[in-house]
């Protein structure tokens, strides 16, 4: 068998069976294996940042990674800045660049580039493989790679001649490599910070943020009067009605500074030291108060749920009942559309189970307090800054999640960048509601511009920071790539739009105008 | 001064008055900059890829670097794609890449990545400066790397605390740097080997393709009988009637060997060694024939008109009267849309000094032999392969030149990948006419699933190529965007839109559904 078809068959064999795809030339060889190899689900995108943003999503949701196939350094250099939100999300992926065949390299070809240096910055691992011969046990690295704790962005570079190859050999994945055990230091050093009487947070991320380990967690606050937070950004959040809540260190920096004030020790579970979103001038990039110690119970790549259960049997607390939320649902708004009122109509029609995808960035800030008591749900977050990642995020959770609706919360700038997302939601007849939140502006970089002290901004900055002209109409456009669409300006009319994409089984888009 | 107004105040002085740019928070002072210099036209657009591809039709028409404005690591990345193609065409473009403050970067926020890691494979020059005090100096050897010839890439990365610290200093250009001429060898082994009476064909590209270079290289043909050839894909070509016609290499591996064959020697002009776009199983990379000798008349960075002009004078061809193209339009076409058709269309309409934006790909390949005899117009290709240049290219192209009309000839699969180009196109009120060619398909692919020997390609394979589900409403996704758009069925659609088109001062759409 040659060599692409080795490595569809290993990929498939080692549970890696979807691949989001935007193929070229170098690429036919594996297009064509998927006709011959049973097994894998391969989904069109039209832009790489939608193929490696949708790979980020149903990794967050399916807890194994898809595959992309990109199209030598320019189609990974497209799929860059998803690829950095997926490696701060931990999210596994194994990447499939195609590349010329290696005797073609010298010739210099107009594609020619230096994929290995493009791919390093945003993979952990990264090799091009030589011959047909040794793609299947590469492909097996690449999986490994990525599956590795705490899950980890693999590149595997498929030059042409290895993918047409004749002598392509299918390899097995050994085991799926394991969470380490904290240490039991770890565990005693937090249970006396605990102890101490003194004021104490567990920030949480990760699969600390999965149910099951935040009822262990509720126990341990129950039992020691530790607040419970997670960071500013957070992969899979599983929150809502019947959960253990969790504040969310906000991302303005008075209000981040305000929540942590007064804390004697900030415990990390899978989260890093909680830090400024960027620097401003004069202010501190350390969010933590003069004097809190950091302590570590888990490292990201550990296994924070048998900590947070290990620490529960520390304290004595398997008894304790943890505060949960209750379920509450406000009344659908009426009036005009704000983003109270917004976050109101999400919060009054968002059904069980749904998976939140929140890019909203300024105007979707205060969805995430109003659903608190909402129904149960997943709630997803843009974990790398770079923002365009919420419509193809919603692409992937909706692939690996068929029988779950999702809920796309989405910046009008934001989605501009990787807007071609809705019309493999349309071609794959995905169940995603979306709901575009029209202000016509960055109107977060508004704030941003006082925030770093440029003074007195002129016409022409804050012309740069303007969507208004034209105003981009997106009902229509979402019309145009094929998935159905309505424009609410009022909060009726977006509670009629939001029930009626939630009512449909495939893809429908809402254009909250504010 | 600030960094970021010495930044500023040092680039316009340099003659770099142009900005594509695409900010975040830590370019805000870079923005605010914009209000207290005056003389920098900041051009916004939605989308990096569409920031590079315009800096790259830019520099094309200006002869001159714009500058981009890009936010972090993904910023950049997202540019990438298109900074590949700028760095294909030689053209000199000034990144700024803004960045973490310096002092923030130990804190790994969410947004820090490797920026210089990711800039170094798509730029011959890269520095971050330290400080505000540097910043002037900096962009000065900035710009002298772009403008250093060919013509580079060159990316400044711009930490936020260099931006707003107080002590910025403003820096001169020195000369701008001159290209070398040729050496006398290079002269005397071509003349040798045009007057050997064997076959030769000079191989152009770059600045031998403007129009006064063309008349030496004609006057060097009609005394020799040397071929003219040119790269298949050019930056920059200056064709039509009067002007002297070239042969350009074809894109299809056999086609492009017939029209090599039988040469005993190919003389390059700025240009490579001509070699196939893709290897494909079995065929040659190499173009040209077997014992073909290739000779370097001037190397890309070398002064190539200087060398022709020698040339003429080593051959005593001066008098002669070079072979012009005579000016020839056909009729509008009548009947189904084609390839043909399309081309004749074209052909009929097109303006005098139009800038033609080739992105035709598979249905746009026989406009280019269709306009051969049209008015006198420049001809720009892509360069690098990597498609999704066309619609922001464009944009550059009608910035650079306010004066001249731009014809966007835009395949619908890569256009898909920079559509946000649009509304830029329309927020600066640009004289762009675009003619998507909606086959609804990767057309192309589909016969490089044959070339590479994907042998009877399976329903899963070809529907990866298949653009038709749901079909893309092109004329409804301009509307939307604020592109005033229509859609031709029919040949004679086709040219009262183009007609259309071609009579607005802003920017129009033409889908033509074939």
């Amino acid at each position: 068998m040659n060599g692409a078809e080795s490595l569809v068959r290993t990929l498939v064999g080692a549970g890696v069976d979807t691949c989001f795809a935007n193929p070229g030339t170098s690429e036919m060889h594996f297009v064509a294996a998927l006709d011959s190899v049973p097994g894998m689900r391969c989904v069109l995108c039209l832009f790489e940042g939608v193929v490696t943003g949708a790979a980020d999503g149903y990794a967050r949701m399916a807890d194994k990674p898809a595959c992309t196939l990109l199209h030598l350094g320019p189609g990974l250099g497209n799929g860059v800045a998803n690829l950095h939100n997926a490696r701060r999300a931990f999210s596994p992926i194994v990447n499939v660049i195609g590349d010329h065949a290696t005797y073609h390299h010298q010739f210099d070809a107009p594609l020619t580039s230096d994929i290995e240096g493009l791919a390093q910055p945003v993979s952990r691992w990264v090799k091009t493989s030589q011959t047909a011969a040794v793609l299947g046990s590469d492909a097996v690295e690449a999986v490994t790679a990525a599956l590795t704790p705490p899950g980890q962005v693999a590149s595997l570079i498929l030059p042409a001649d290895a993918a047409w190859g004749s002598d392509g050999v299918v390899a097995e994945l050994p085991e799926r490599p394991e969470r380490p055990a904290v240490t039991d230091e770890a565990i005693q050093k937090t249970a006396e910070a605990l102890r101490s009487g003194k004021k104490a947070a567990l920030l949480l991320t990760g699969p600390a943020l999965r149910e099951d380990a935040l009822a262990s967690a509720g126990k341990i606050a129950g039992a020691t009067g530790a607040k419970l937070l997670c960071q500013t950004s957070n992969a899979r959040w599983q929150r809502g009605a019947g959960r253990v809540p969790v504040e969310r260190i906000p991302y303005p920096l008075d209000q981040a500074l305000a929540v942590l004030e007064g804390l004697d020790y900030v415990i990390l579970v899978g989260a890093k030291a909680p830090v400024a979103f960027f620097a401003y001038p004069g202010r501190p990039s350390r969010l933590t108060p003069e004097g809190c110690k950091i302590l570590t119970l888990a490292l990201p790549e550990e296994d924070s749920k048998q900590a947070l259960d290990d620490l529960v049997d520390e304290l004595d607390a398997g008894a304790v009942s943890p505060h949960v939320e209750e379920a509450l649902r406000p009344e659908p708004p009426t009036g005009i559309l704000t983003p109270e009122s917004i976050g109101q109509s999400v919060a009054a029609l968002m059904p069980e189970n749904v998976i939140v995808v929140d890019e909203g960035i300024s105007v979707g800030r205060g969805i995430n307090p109003a659903t608190r008591q909402a129904p149960p749900h997943d709630w997803l977050q843009l974990t790398g800054g770079s923002i365009g990642l919420g419509l193809p995020m919603a692409v992937g959770a909706a692939v690996a999640c068929p029988d779950r609706p999702v809920l796309s919360l989405q910046a009008d700038g934001s989605a501009l960048y990787t807007l071609q997302a809705l019309w493999t939601q349309a071609r794959e007849g995905l169940n995603i509601t979306t709901v575009i939140f029209a202000n016509r502006a960055y109107e977060s970089l508004r704030h941003e511009l006082t925030n770093v002290g440029a003074q007195n901004p002129g016409r022409t900055a804050l012309d740069m920071l303007q969507l208004d002209r034209p105003e981009i109409e997106w009902a229509k456009l979402a019309e145009s790539l094929g998935v159905p669409a309505t424009r609410a300006t009022d909060a009726e009319e977006l509670n009629r739009g939001l029930a009626m994409g939630l009512a449909q089984d495939g893809p429908y888009l809402v254009e909250a105008v504010i």
